[in-house]
């Protein structure tokens, strides 16, 4: 084994020249108004506006864009029933390829249907009583698919940290980034990306208060299991930190703080009424803790990934309740 | 009097030079999704995104700008419930003077305070038992202020069509520009920028269907007034083109289609939901007349002005109903 870390600024930028004309490259947008309530000059990376809603096509993309060509041929597949499944759905579509994705078959309809509206085949399983990583390996296996890990893949994470490179391109440097956690792909490659480029610069990660395996994990030096998480943040409701994201970001991020409930609805309610922009709970966490004051002694450039807005109208009433 | 029209495309240059640095250069969204519903291949020009969150603040800093230290010394006053207070009241901040804004006294208090929020003082009245043009002009008069009108201006004109300017810029030739028409004063100023630059393209009004008092002026060939029109477009709500921009847009403007309510709020959940932005109805005029087929045979290239967001949560779900 090499002591090289699994995923370069090199890695990073190759992921971009993949997804050139392929990914949109989303816009940062600026708020006076924000600037003043945080008391920091703010760039808000907006992959809310990527394709599929999400940072996730990114990561996807790059990952299914190099798999050997006999390999691609024959399909890949994912379980998820979050942004991950449109996201490899779509990049399965763009390269000519197809895709499975193994979805519980009590997520929402508005997921399936978009999921299959990318060309995927949607296979459904009972949450309660399959498991779908076994569920999922025998599918591979049977018809010879490559499954496309949600974080946990050097393609994966380099794909993700595209983002903070356009990001950087566009303001120059940052004294601070602060980054929605969940497995810590999008960190990990943002942080690859930030350090490589502006050695002082302080990575934040952001999980919310009933799921920050990260920040425990931080913490302890070795990755913690916690209860599956109970959080509006569905994008980061995952009990532990990626084994191969893990030790980046331990090596990269300086901090990870979390937000509340709470403070993501009004991260959420600021962002549609002052920025005119729509984010999901888990999109809204790096806002939320910004606008909360959970980062501390704030320097003054700071960039945040709004990482994602998939929510319906119908979800978003519920939330923010009218 | 000159035969010259009253705004040319050198104004429009002019006042694009003053608003750089004040005005966002707004960013120009597209949507593969809406690409195949719509069948043409849309940018989004997001004015939503603006400051104070519509395209208003452009003709209004453009025109502020332009008074004589003197009169600026004095201060401006503008008469309007909606966009354009704000509008006048940053745009007075920004140039180191004072606006009085004169508000109906039952108008939103998230638009009083937003005014006021801007450093400007709100003057409220009743609108049942007064006449707002007597009272602002004895205002104005009484304290020595300069009245900046919404839209039936030539230097409120040039503004509004630096953002047709700036689209065109990012995009290059379209072969049609869809822009909301209220009182005239951002397609006038579209339209003088587009078929400079551009002189085959067609540029198309949308009015709210309850007021489509400028379809009826240019069919006629002059201004009729029509009743307050009841729509929630209120950004529309207007009886009578202006007698500026009237005759601009019967040069310039090929066709003005109209949008049910039902038609705004269906283009408000689709920008929502598939392109992440917060428009208001009147915002989502140009899209939905896009998307409900209401331009007969859409060329290959449109541009659409998406030019506001000044809704709060609220009344959102009110309108979209959860």
């Amino acid at each position: 084994m090499s002591d090289a870390p699994p995923v370069s600024i090199d890695d990073v930028r190759r992921a971009a020249a993949r997804l050139e004309g392929v990914a949109h490259r989303t816009p940062v947008l600026t708020s006076r108004t924000l600037n003043s309530l945080v008391g920091a000059e703010m760039f808000i990376k907006c992959e809310n506006f990527q394709r599929i809603g999400a940072f996730k096509f990114r990561g996807a993309y790059n990952a299914v864009a190099q798999l050997p060509a006999e390999q691609l041929a024959k399909g890949v597949a994912a379980y998820s029933s979050g942004n991950h499944a449109q996201a490899v759905a779509l990049a399965a579509r763009e390269l000519g390829t197809t895709a499975v994705i193994l979805m519980p078959e009590d997520a929402p309809r508005s997921k399936r249907e978009a999921t299959a509206g990318y060309g995927a085949e949607v296979v459904t399983y009972d949450r309660y009583a399959q498991d779908r990583t076994a569920l999922g390996e025998a599918l591979a296996e049977e018809r010879g698919l490559t499954l496309i890990p949600p974080y946990d893949h050097p393609h994966v994470i380099a794909g993700q940290g595209t983002a903070a490179l356009e990001l950087l391109a566009e303001t120059g440097e940052l004294d601070a980034l602060v980054v929605p956690v969940g497995g810590g792909g999008l960190i990990a490659g943002s942080a690859t990306v930030a350090t490589a480029l502006h050695p002082a610069i302080r990575m934040v990660g952001v999980e919310p208060a009933a799921g920050d395996d990260t920040r425990r994990s931080l913490e302890s030096g070795v990755r913690v299991t916690i209860p599956v998480p109970r959080t509006i943040a569905d994008g980061q409701a995952l009990p532990t930190p990626g084994e191969i994201t893990f030790p980046i970001n331990q090596r990269l991020v300086d901090s990870v703080t979390v937000v509340s409930d709470e403070e993501i609805v009004s991260a959420m309610r600021f962002a549609f009424e002052r920025l005119k922009i729509v984010l999901e709970p888990s999109g809204a966490t790096g806002l939320a803790a910004l606008m909360a004051g959970r980062v501390e002694s704030l320097p003054r450039r700071v960039g945040v990934i709004a990482s994602g807005g998939n929510i319906d109208t119908g979800r978003f009433t519920e939330l923010i309740g009218g």
